[in-house]
């Protein structure tokens, strides 16, 4: 006989391991309403205190993903590849990575989401760039991704809606800061894209999720550990997130620092990153190339974008937002120049949203001249704010505040922290 | 600034004790409904896993209580006591206690509930005597309380609604067996009837919620030093309930057993464990007078019945019910009297309900002629059963299976096992 709910909050109230039945029903329950919100509540109340082992992690997101859409490749060459990031600050590596990959003859469907609060999102920097569809049927998939070898787009259906249910009710339920919670939840969307290996960006820093390396290190090895053990072979690399990643920070700016990365220029950091996360021997020859831009714009105009726009100097901005400068006020060098700080203050001049439903900005957002390191002169410029309406003291006092100069030389941090390998099983 | 919902559930889940603010925020929002069904579920769980002090049991258990009616006896001179038992088979003590603690000289304000599953309820009890009104109001009850000395009587308004919400979300969530939740529940609903004593029964044995002597001195000690935390002189003892109390299972049986008691006469277990509550010098004595059922009589009269019939053999049991008696199949010493299987037993025959509105009859149940430890014979009757047409196969073999008769001559168990005495605070 199948398992109940109660004996599946028994179990896991007792500290017991769940069988894949059990975990089975819970997730069947949870999407069919059988299983009632105060159940699910006090599931993932115990399941955050008494915990989840990889095992269960792993079959719990298999069956999160499986509750929804999950895409299939059957006809095209693979291998299908993909990557995620938990989010930062300037993070336009997605915007890179995948026509790079695809040059490099891996196929990436990259299904991506929107920003929400100071992190950007990949979807809402493309459609800077007009005519740009991220609403791809599933034939439009398949087709682009068989021609050009990669898209990035939404989701066409409802993906992993035992996710949508769980994470609603972990804000609800401060039992967000789970580590099996958090890895079942990224990988059950990943998961659902049908690739066969996953390539991680864990940050760490103020402008990620994660602030401190032991927090980051423990997702970034249960991630790895229960992705591989779902059958997909998963690497992650911890990478700092203290300071914005590369200069631009807002929708249009960071699809123009990817151009530049893609035609081999473009802020060192940003490139080194890509080149990690690519893993790929021949990734640095064909970054310099810029035989990845030329994939780039094949992707765009295969997604109904306009691709003159990426040769045009701030074609993709669209009206309305001015330049101003914020100087330094004393000489030094840059000790910090604070993440979550400047995300908040591009997301405050419109760049990102509070709710899925709100609009942005594409030409609006923070362009940071100095980072980690760096020397500068007081008078200098530290940073331009690109606003509608006039920035405001609260935004330039922001980027101020964001600043630390030092009187001593300071050290460029390492991007790359460390890198965390799992063994396919 | 008073700490939010998800203050209160980061410091449970991260196993931190609760301020009183913060368990005040806490009732108030799930009687309001500003704390959502799944937060208060999130709660239970956490507050199961990681535990309550006493002090914050006592807490919430005050907050319980002032969440709804709390009853003041203001103008009559006290004490004010009352006992509760945790629930068993034949247990009619509160009926006898009640007079009996008021012939004593300290007031009774006694609000019952009625039966649910295996277990009797008082009122249902008490409702075998026509007439008998469990409804009484507020000023009734004062009138009743101040003329007779003692009153059994149910919910005048509601008390503790929290404890109503905490309580069915328990069930939903399997956060029941939960030693500082049962003891929340437990006197916060004792607390609401502005006692100043209070004597436990906590039963422990097969027909009892708790099972084992260890659980039911955990219950025993928390219910009696969270008792004496919120300032209400709290003692327990923990008596058998492995075999049903006295012979009488079934509501008017169970009364006409009471009477028997209050006169001085009836099971010797009975009248011993109604002593042991009554913990008072002089009970025996005036338990053997008979002046116990004069004030009994009285309670009766005020309350608006009948009670003519107490001294009317049958006159309770209303129509329609038969008797069949068990016989033994073999010789020799009762061993166990399942209280379980027994109250089961009357459960099904129509003494009790599963649900609060289901009706109950009051001439139905089971009459154990024999008890542990007693001689029987081969053909001698064990039990009679009562029931309305016929008590069926099922009902003669579950007396038979609750009876198991030993060869050799078998101990009668202590029905007292210990007392829990706390210090008031």
């Amino acid at each position: 006989m199948a398992p109940s709910i109660h004996d599946i909050l028994t179990e896991k109230r007792q500290g017991r391991a769940h069988s894949a039945e059990s975990l089975a029903v819970l997730v069947s329950g949870v999407v069919s309403g059988e299983v009632t919100r105060a159940q699910a509540a006090a599931w993932l109340a115990f399941a955050y205190v008494q915990g989840l082992s990889s095992e269960e992690t792993a079959l719990l997101t298999r069956l999160m993903t499986e509750s929804g859409e999950v895409l299939s490749w059957d006809g095209i060459e693979g291998p299908f590849i993909d990557k995620h990031s938990t989010g930062g600050v300037g993070d336009k590596v997605s915007l890179i990575l995948a026509p790079l990959w695809a040059e490099l003859g891996v196929r990436v469907p990259m299904i991506s989401g929107r920003g929400l609060g100071h992190t950007g999102g990949t979807l809402d920097k493309l459609e800077s760039i007009p005519g740009y569809r991220c609403d791809l049927s599933k034939t439009e998939l398949r087709d682009v991704l068989q021609d050009v070898g990669c898209f990035i787009s939404g989701q066409t259906g409802e993906v992993a809606p035992a996710d949508r249910i769980f994470y609603a009710l972990r804000n609800e339920t401060c039992t967000v800061p789970s580590i099996p919670l958090i890895t079942g939840s990224i990988l059950s969307k990943k998961l659902a894209e049908g690739i066969v290996a996953l390539n991680l960006d864990v940050k760490v820093g103020t402008g990620a999720f994660m602030k401190t390396l032991p927090e980051a290190l423990a997702l970034a090895e249960s991630l790895v550990e229960v992705g591989n053990l779902a059958g997909v072979q998963t690497r992650a690399w911890i990478t700092d997130m203290n300071q914005p990643l590369g200069w631009a920070v807002g929708n249009a700016f960071e699809v123009e620092e990817s151009v530049d990365c893609l035609r081999g220029e473009g802020p060192d950091d940003l490139r080194e990153l890509v080149l990690a996360l690519a893993d790929h021997p021949d990734a640095e020859e064909v970054l310099s190339s810029g035989a990845a831009f030329e994939r780039f714009v094949r992707m765009v105009e295969a997604q109904g974008g306009d691709a003159r726009v990426l040769d045009t100097p701030n074609a993709m901005r669209g009206s309305g937002a001015r330049a101003e400068t914020v100087l330094a006020e004393r000489s030094g060098w840059v000790a910090c120049c604070d993440a979550l700080t400047v995300g908040e203050v591009a997301f405050r001049l419109g760049a990102g949203r509070l709710q899925a439903s709100d609009p942005v900005h594409p030409g609006v957002g923070v362009f940071v001249h100095k980072k980690q390191g760096e020397r500068v002169e007081r008078g200098e410029p530290l940073a331009t704010l690109w606003a509608v309406n006039g920035a405001g003291d609260a935004a330039r006092e922001g980027i101020l505040a964001a600043y630390e100069i030092s009187e001593q030389a300071v050290a460029v941090p390492d991007l790359i922290v460390t890198r965390v390998e799992g063994e396919p099983s």
